[in-house]
């Protein structure tokens, strides 16, 4: 018990030494310099890994301790949102304590999950010694940013390397409002689209010398909105597409305008892939609109993990830790664990999410020592 | 022969005089000055009839010559629109003649018109003295602008001193491309109306805690467009319903909007009011948004002139000038005719209104000659 009481102040303590690096995306705050020393400390071969284009580098991390198998990997990002404009009862930098919790930017986004992570991996290892299998640390700096130089170019390097692992926790926080709710098996896919109509302008009086857009365009989004997309699946929440704007411009009520654009967002489940949502605009826009233009932009596909043993597992270290069971979930937005499907199994769990992104973000302390027994416990049955 | 031919030069001079008075929206030049020095001299009993609020009162003009039946009454505007940012060829307030055309703003909208009228009630008077009934002429200084305190006020101020007509020329431009082509024997109605809908703002990856005010905007816009208004009349064509604008204005692709709306102009024909319209789209709005603000206004209802006595006249005088039967038609934009027809039949027959609120605005010599000969062969068929 002294052993896991020690176990859980370090995590509070590293959380709030990880705060007090004010790392707004692209991280170039010391935080991963902090982690990347106290890795090596515990025997964890440490790489860093810049990467981008010109002068501003993201700083990346990766740590991996052992050469066998199972392969852990633990992913995350030591980058923050910047503390925004409304008030904080406390600096945002400071690490502050108060009545049993953690505040400042990243407590839980999601600089107190990885300190909950590198404390269990800490307090298994003095437990235990190297492990039959491999502990590793994926860190990016910019994850909360575009994301192009952070996580996807370390996973090819780890590709490159030898280091793809054989599963990995992302310790975003997963949930809502209990340590214990969810873990996350899976991501919609997100696309953006901005479809544009030219028409002919004319005067109102006159409809049939001119061609209007907005006609064409209530058509299209009609048609783009008049049924779901799908039912769900046993793993997915129905997909979802919404209209995000409309836009004409035209304060003239006697001419009918020129041009007509609305944007549209669809967050889509594994019935579909981005291009073929891409191609299915597309294609109601020819027939409404032949001379409609389509931008499209995937953020990400959607993925989902096979419930194979490791989620078993974890599920177990959170029911034991909580007394509650997780359910495994696939909502909400995308996060890097969407780059990390394409490589190895993935699951998220980490923190309750509630606070994150807004001010006076904050991480009660039990919920940190509660992470950090459930990572601990996890690596325990994983690496039996 | 030599009548006619001066009654003719007369109506070009008398153009270029009015068009040299720059009498932009609302008219402040000494074009109806001219004209009631012109008319008392003919005879004509004159009243400047100046109405509005403040200083900056509406010039006006009633001129009566006889106190019989039947009443012809003329009517028209000074007032011009500004000459626009297109390059002219000449001066817009020169009046110039080239190749057969006198040039200038109002030349066919509708100085011209005027003129033509003025001529030709000047060449039948000098034929045949007073006649038994009445000829007078309603002028305003404010058609093109919003109207308010012009034919609006005359004709109440008509009625009120017994001086409303059995039969009204309004003298606008009515023909397409030919003297000859059209009277206008009626005008559409026309409402603007503006839709706001509020939603609830949220996360597109959340659209269930959140309510799109874009998709109930857009099933409000679906129904108003989803069939035509009605096929129109023997004398009316479709009424017509166009979207001139939807707007919501939000940049951020991840975001549902809080609020969305859109403009909607209506031309209708007499199978509708102003307010049967806007209560239907008030009904609409009300099944796809119980919260959706309308705002309407009537520029002005449909009607239309039984086809009596006068019209046929006025189509005999046009046909036996042109050589070609009129079509009587009630397509196109309103006028003031609609406020005459509050208390009198009225018709619509001018110049040829192709060039009208354009560069180099013009109308050719012989067309102003056959609208003189057309206003005063119209003055013999009805007062014989
Ligand atoms: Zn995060
Ligand atoms: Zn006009």
């Amino acid at each position: 018990m002294a052993d896991a009481m020690s176990s859980l102040s370090v995590a509070v303590e590293l959380a709030r030494a990880l705060i007090r690096n004010a790392s707004v995306t692209p991280d170039r705050s010391g935080a991963q310099g902090l982690l990347a020393d106290r890795l090596a400390a515990s025997g964890f071969e440490v790489f860093a890994l810049p990467f981008g284009e010109g002068e501003a580098l993201t700083p990346n991390l990766f740590a991996r301790l052992g050469r066998g198998a199972p392969h852990l990997c633990f992913a995350g990002h030591t980058d923050v949102v910047p503390p925004g404009d409304a008030a904080w009862s406390t600096g945002p930098f400071d690490g502050t304590v108060r009545d049993g919790r953690v505040y400042g930017r990243g407590a839980c986004d999601m600089k107190g999950g990885i300190a909950a992570f590198v404390a269990a991996a800490e307090a298994y290892l003095s437990r235990h010694g190297t492990p039959r299998g491999s502990i590793s640390l994926l860190l990016t700096g910019d994850e909360e940013g575009p994301a192009r130089f952070g996580t996807v170019k370390v996973l090819e390097w780890m590709a490159a390397h030898g280091h793809i692992p054989d599963f990995c926790v992302v310790g975003e926080p997963t949930n809502p409002t209990c340590m214990g709710d969810m873990i996350k098996v899976g991501r919609r896919g997100s696309i953006n689209l901005r479809i544009e109509v030219e028409g002919v302008q004319g005067h109102v009086a006159y409809p049939d010398r001119a061609d209007n857009p907005v006609h064409r365009l209530l058509a299209i989004l009609g048609a783009l909105t008049a049924r779901p997309l799908d039912d769900g699946t046993p793993w997915f929440q129905p997909s979802s597409l919404q209209v995000t704007s409309v836009d004409v411009g035209n304060t003239a009520t006697n001419v009918i305008p020129s041009c007509a654009s609305a944007a549209v967002n669809i967050r889509f489940n594994d019935l579909h892939t981005g291009a073929s949502l891409a191609g299915w605009v597309e294609t109601v826009c020819r027939q409404y609109a032949p001379r409609a233009r389509v931008e499209s932009r995937i953020s990400g596909e959607a993925f989902r993990t096979e419930a194979g043993a490791e989620v078993g597992l974890l599920a177990d270290a959170v029911e034991r830790v909580t007394g509650r069971r997780p359910a495994l979930d696939t909502g909400g937005g995308t996060s890097d664990a969407r780059f990390v499907a394409q490589y190895c199994a993935v699951a998220e769990f980490g923190l309750v999410g509630a606070s994150m992104h807004k001010a006076d973000e904050h991480v009660a302390i039990e919920d940190l020592v509660a992470l950090t027994a459930i990572y601990d416990d996890f690596l325990e049955r994983l690496m039996a």
